[in-house]
């Protein structure tokens, strides 16, 4: 199992429909992310629109993968996009794990 | 349980020696984090400094304190405090919380 950690940046000023949206993420995204191996998953933001995510997973590569092939990952990826400052791609495609140099189980 | 996500900043010109210093946290440190309850405990670092900690916990202001109480982290917290951008007081007292929006188990 690995631990993956991101960081991505809300716009300050959609931060809020951000935040609204991910109070009620479509129940067929949740079942994809789960089948996809996306574990023990949490989104974390700052006021500023720093938005960490926090993963578990066997194989990250794998696991993003498996997303790409379903068809809610690009339905959610492309109404998701516009939320974000300066991606080049779909959100998702802009995650790069942060390096772990700690952890205590 | 709680999810608690913290950002801090270390000094860039500091960051490989705290990445040196994380590869070897003394074994009382790591065993005083356990018994304070600070679980699955993972640190994360971006080449410009940032620090993300991500951990679980019970109750994270009682996890904290319990941390306080004990001589090792006082030892601990002293030798990081020169590592961290503009601290005020212990590395470990400027932990905020962020806000959770969004979680999968």
């Amino acid at each position: 199992m690995t631990r993956i950690c991101f960081e991505l940046h809300v716009k300050p000023d959609k931060l809020n429909e951000y935040v609204e949206r991910h109070a009620a993420v479509w129940p067929e995204m949740r079942d994809a992310l789960r089948e996809a191996g996306w574990n023990n998953y949490s989104l974390f933001v700052k006021d500023d629109g720093t938005l960490i995510g926090y993963l578990e997973t066997e194989d990250f590569a794998a696991a993003q993968a498996a997303m790409a092939l379903t068809e809610v990952n690009s339905r959610w990826q492309a109404e998701m996009a516009d939320f974000f400052v300066a991606l080049d791609g779909a959100p998702d495609e802009n995650i790069v794990p942060l390096r772990e140099i700690f952890h205590l189980d």
